[in-house]
């Protein structure tokens, strides 16, 4: 398997994250986003909204999307499972990984702080309210569903899934973007723990072969 | 079950053709978004992020997060079901799904554009490009990944899948915004396909009791 990933971007982070936890090798590709290469014409012939991460599979199977990719993932290499078999905490699950994926994270990529800032002209000060503002609103929802549905140390037990996979990336990208963190204990509680194990220590940004300083 | 619905949201719209595909009758709540009712106390309870839709079953499970609801529905009802059984039409349906719930959607919601106009002064103008300009980008791509992977008459073959749930709602959406569809030849079909059949036409926004003209 391939996969072309960006070492900061937090959708590439979660399909790393999660061929860790599942313990698969891929090839790795860097595709450098501040460079624009993912809108040039060979990453667009794997990926036509011009994004990473791309997973190929036998050469042949070009997959985008990081939930459509880890669930993937998950049919097809069963060890390490990221989604419950129960039906109610697989809805839980997946509505952290939505909360995640649908209300945090598009608002502030690197696309949407482009267009903020290189056609409506936003400043750079409005600008980091716009990306404190959606993460505000969006953690806070995101640790009320954990306080209510979730156990320790993980999003939902003792073992880690797609929830996890989404949810440190976000903070991550959060903490970069010195955002105030303190109102999210549940949330920051499972970053902590997550962050000490191997699997996702790996995943990290910094472990990347295309990392940037 | 109950539906926490608003009749012109389109993750609304989605559960709705979900739950009218399964011929499966909920009691329908209408929460004005226009007058902010999903920000209100009592709907917090139910949505910590202050949104719809809400599926509530059994009268204790609240689950938000559209397509989180729809998986739930899809597990728990399994006529009609609309995630194929294989692991890459599957990843297919979920890549198409993702696309418009996380590529699309979320910048061109009422919070969104709310936001544009409220906070950041965007004018009308303005904020008309901004919603074309990603509904461009993203329907372009999602028409590139239809003529690459999918057949007729639906997104993915003879029968709906979870893809056709997200696909009318965006499309019906940048229809109403004035936004030139033609380059999208595919996506129509889809479309134009799905509006003649009469579970569509059940879940549409003017056949909700809490329509307003």
């Amino acid at each position: 398997m391939q996969l072309y990933s960006f070492f900061n971007s937090s959708t590439s982070y979660r399909v790393r994250i999660a061929l860790a936890l599942k313990g698969l090798e891929v090839e790795y590709h860097g595709v450098n986003l501040r460079a624009g290469e993912q809108r040039q014409a060979p990453h667009r012939a794997l990926s036509p909204i011009g994004g990473v991460p791309v997973l190929v599979d036998n050469d042949s199977v070009s997959l985008t999307q990081s939930l459509a990719i880890i669930d993937y993932l998950d049919a097809r290499y069963r060890q390490a499972p990221l989604l419950p078999g129960d039906p109610l905490l697989r809805a839980r699950v997946l509505e952290v990984a939505q909360l995640i994926a649908s209300d945090i994270h598009p608002l502030n990529n690197l696309r949407v702080l482009g267009y903020l800032q290189g056609v409506l002209n936003v400043g750079p000060e409005e600008k980091d309210r716009w990306y404190a503002h959606w993460v505000a609103e969006g953690l806070a929802a995101l640790e009320a569903l954990l306080q209510r549905h979730g156990e320790g140390p993980y999003c939902f037990g003792a073992q880690p899934t797609l929830a996890d996979c989404c949810l440190v990336p976000q903070v991550a990208n959060a903490e970069r973007m010195g955002c105030d963190l303190h109102a999210y204990p549940r949330v920051m509680a499972v970053y902590d723990h997550c962050q000490a194990q191997p699997a996702f220590q790996r995943a990290a940004p910094g472990r990347q072969a295309d990392f940037i300083q």
